[in-house]
């Protein structure tokens, strides 16, 4: 017990004030950090190499030497660039025991064989490192708009580890154990990426939009202007639109669960679980939830784009002329059952479809998908997921219904772009159809429970003592 | 510190490897996990019955004996059935000091007397049992897409729990400490259940939804056919639908409320809230979030087809023949200001509720409702929440008028579907209106703070120290 | 290992039950916390003056004296109001070494000079204060409702925290470590606090929106009937709510990134990042996250009231009106491109810009946004956030198009109200742009990374060691 306070060095003493907490470096990290450790109520000791010169050191801070720093404080922030490091081995007798705080970044992914923290502990082997607030800007804590990264994650030793949190939670962060220095190189690398799932899906989506709004002009604009001579390019702009983000959000709905019809056929091919995919298809399998999300944004718009159809100029005056047209020329309407039925089935389809996109949208978001087990995450993505896909793509059929059979509709000989988009989902609704007869199910389900197809000593994959 | 270094079995070694780890049980999950140790860079050893036959196991990992295999490392992963446990009581001189990690999951809830981990820790009361793992699948630590359950729920005695969670931290997956190892009967329950909360709420939905849609289909398709004999039945799709889904949500939304408005009856009835409610209001309460949201989803429908109405088929055909009729018989028409203010105030009415349902919605996401203090929740869920039900049951009486009115509407002497959906949220308001009237307010606010009627003692519900 | 066990008081013990917990206070919060901890299987034991009143307590506890009490838990939950206190330090003796859980709330913030936690820890120095549970109301604990706050934070030294973690989990709460006592007085605030970052952006939109109605309702309702002496108060409800909606929102959103532009200026200004903002900028800063959900909340209304437009009774008799007139008189209705593509620009733009809003909102989630690092936050954040209020400040500029060019539109000599909204969105946008040119942008990212104009010393933000 008693030991429990002695290593707290940061206990409220008679003063009332927190302890005193070093730095070693006067650059921009260090003195934002002082001013926000001397604001939050510590003593700061900035440890320099001429500590005459402290102009530009936050008001109330110390400046002493590197040597006489350390003795004050058991806790040390190292806000020194890696390649200055070596200058600290110097101090080891100084230094032993102490708690120094690496908090450096590197410039690129995986910079140095070792990461910044592993190195300085091996210089300092009697030092205990701790690698912590490196997620944090020195911009950020100057400011006080911590709106982003208040998360400060932490590895190192318990102890050390445990006053350094205290620290972080003391300036208003939230403090995450990552656990030992072993994640140091992990936590260097985390403040350099830049979404680094989502580039694939991005990719995608720019080059399948790309290509269909080339396809659609082709096929809408340009064979109008070329064979009746009339420029219709104001379609570009919503009706063109329109047709682009469905199709696109179909196929990468579809790219979504076509790994996982891949993945079922490989371990069937392989007859075992325990070969690894290739590489694409595991980098592919990474990003599905990323693949999906890009996919219910642009669902998203189709949908926005379909409800403003009929407050847009365009449909509002063509339907004029088309009732002033009947008028005139005396014509009578007859209402059709049947086109109704479909029409009505294929918004129905279509908000169906889109309600469940949305319900595997929310399942995504990290605090919901934290809250169900494994059981529940695969009954709500793989169930809903597919059942999704078959709506959307009934959605879309409707739509064609047997449009595809009428050669007017083949502009240059080229299919209505709806057509193209149904290629993949259909691939991947087949597939996954075969997959989910008894017959197939079974062995895959035994594949999956570690059965092997060619082992001869264990074909019961119950486990072997 | 000393200590603190040497209880870590892990630490990266002169071959700047991480530590070993044993694994009892060549199984599917043992197998799995081992690769996936092997691949973070542990080294990785099997206790086997028979370690010459080792030609399943990940390629890297060593086969030894159990009494061999333990002495290799401080940790080992119990990947064996609990049937199987009575076996490991051999070992017991072994396996002391030992830190047994209990991986394993039942067929189903409270199968045993015991939780496993309990059970092994009982077998073998000088090892340090830690249940964690179970809820990680094999299938996903083989195939790698953690998408789920990257969470390790981990529990157990504070020491060893810690090498467990830096084991599992260093696979990249997440540690969650659970308390000790009386949270292990928790833990194996877990990836167990399905949805348990849901399912009420899906029940009462999926009764509500059959019965309204047969009521509907009767009073609207079977009426017109067998009166007018007219067969209207593609009014199903979309109009009939658009009729159920906003009834449906009212009437749950308000189911929604119901409960805490019955226990405050209840609590005024026994002057006292040390009684315990009746089981069947304990479980409506705890389902209320699901109720509200399974009520939303509902609502969100409702507005998708009812922002659909001006595109379908149905509506644009019956407006030109409308338009042209009006045309050819020569009418005037007059715009009613009554009228303008009565469908504007509906459309009023139903967004602003709508836009409360869905700020509701978003409040109930875990990471936003962790946000917030109970007072805030409070004045979220219960001030917003009412006046939600307000707004969207003044939405359903605006679109019901004096439609109630006319003998016309009620086909067969049945009245309009909404009306009966007006039923239950009428109730629960008119109930809170009473309930929030000052005089009963106070009574409650008193019984709330444990005041009591029939208490003799203690009337003012201080504590009495 | 040892001293591990020993210090867990709450092992099972021959019986099978858990351990004893000790409460001093049979108030309401120590018979509800008294209630649970039964239910869980806690052997309870109410520490009180008078032992022989027991009859409010719940069935099952044991009642004596304070002394007796104390010797029968190592935990003592303190269910006693702060005025009570000094009547503890007489039992110092019998309290040293236990561990005290102070529960107590106050009624307003920073009530004391200190908080409630560390008074009692003053009071009786030998014995160890852990603050928790003050967050949890004792109404939830009894009902077991416990919706919204199943968050337990707790603040005490490592070894008795544990202890009070472990009985807040096994009560089926979620237990969070927010470090050492000294975040006690934080913990004593929180269940006070009501939104307090939400006032600011609520008064904005308030007032906003009380401006904005009445200045169209005079230029719109109360102009029309003074000069044509019509009455088209209908209009209030949707056609103005619908004006004022996505006026406030586009203040909102530009107010939002507002005093990131000012901030930036500041700093150019200054030729310095380290003097401090004027308080009013701090204050605004931190609610820029609620600004800019208000402003989202105030979109989607705008959506919502656009899209229902062609449902309006309003809007489809006008069009019917409008259709007949022209048939009458025998007009021709021609086609205007250019008309076209306006109107779909205005949509498109709306769209696009209320899709990155949404995407905006997602990411302000709490648990999306631990997701990311900082580096994206401030894409996301800044770049798509700028972005967004271009995309909305254009679909209001092509809303506009020419229209403020005709003096019919300045009623009473007042501007139509979205000019006026255009205000502000514009001067950001128009200082944004000057700041991202690359010799301003050049000076401001020195700047940021620490360099100071008027320095002597160190012009290089390089750090010194």
């Amino acid at each position: 017990m008693e030991n429990c306070f002695n290593m707290t060095p940061l206990c409220p003493d008679a003063n009332n004030t927190l302890g005193t907490v070093c730095i070693f470096g006067t650059g921009d990290f260090g003195r934002s950090l002082g001013l926000r450790l001397l604001q939050a109520g510590y003593s700061v000791v900035f440890g320099s190499r001429n500590p005459q010169n402290s102009s530009l050191l936050p008001k109330g801070a110390q400046v002493l030497s590197h040597v006489e720093a350390a003795q004050t404080s058991r806790v040390i922030f190292i806000a020194v660039h890696r390649e200055n490091y070596e200058f600290l081995s110097a101090f080891s007798q100084e230094l032993a025991g102490k708690v120094l705080v690496d908090i450096s970044n590197n410039l690129r992914k995986n910079q140095y064989p070792e990461s910044n923290a592993e190195y300085l502990a091996k210089l300092l082997p009697q030092a205990n490192v701790v690698k912590a607030f490196n997620t944090v800007s020195a911009w950020a804590l100057q400011s006080g708009s911590l709106d982003a990264s208040r998360q400060v994650f932490v590895c190192g030793d318990c102890e050390s580890k445990q006053m350094v949190m205290d620290i972080a939670r003391s300036l208003g962060l939230i403090a995450l154990d990552q656990g030992s220095l072993l994640a140091a190189n992990e936590l260097e690398n985390y403040p350099l990426q830049l979404f680094p799932l989502w580039r694939l899906p991005m990719y995608i989506a720019t080059g399948l939009t790309a290509a269909f709004f080339i396809y659609c002009v082709l096929t809408d604009v340009v064979y109008t202007f070329v064979t009746e001579g009339k420029n219709i390019s104001y379609r570009i702009v919503v009706s063109i639109a329109n047709t682009i983000f469905p199709i696109v959000s179909l196929i990468m709905l579809a790219l979504c669960y076509l790994p996982g019809v891949i993945a079922a056929i490989l371990q069937l091919y392989n007859g075992t679980k325990y070969k690894r995919f290739p590489n694409w298809l595991d980098k592919w399998m990474l990003c599905r939830k990323q693949l999906g999300l890009v996919a219910l944004a642009f669902a998203f718009l189709h949908v926005l784009y379909s409800l403003v159809i009929p407050i847009r100029y365009y449909v509002r005056q063509r339907q004029n002329i088309y009732t002033i047209s009947l008028v005139k020329d005396n014509k009578t309407l007859t209402f059709d059952s049947a086109m109704s039925w479909r029409s009505d089935s294929f918004y129905t389809l279509g908000i169906l479809g889109f309600g469940l996109y949305v319900l595997l949208g929310i399942t995504s978001l990290p605090s919901v998908s934290n809250m169900v087990n494994w059981r529940e995450f695969r009954f709500v993505q793989s169930k809903l997921g597919h059942i999704t896909l078959l709506l959307c793509t009934a959605h879309t059929l409707v739509y064609g219904w047997n449009k595809f059979l009428y050669l007017s509709r083949y502009k240059w000989y080229l299919p209505p772009a709806y057509v193209l988009s149904l290629i993949v989902p259909c691939i991947v609704l087949v597939l996954k159809l075969i997959l989910i007869t008894p017959c197939v199910d079974r062995v895959i389900t035994r594949i999956r429970q570690g059965w092997e197809r060619k082992s001869v000593h264990d074909r019961s994959g119950q486990p072997l003592i």
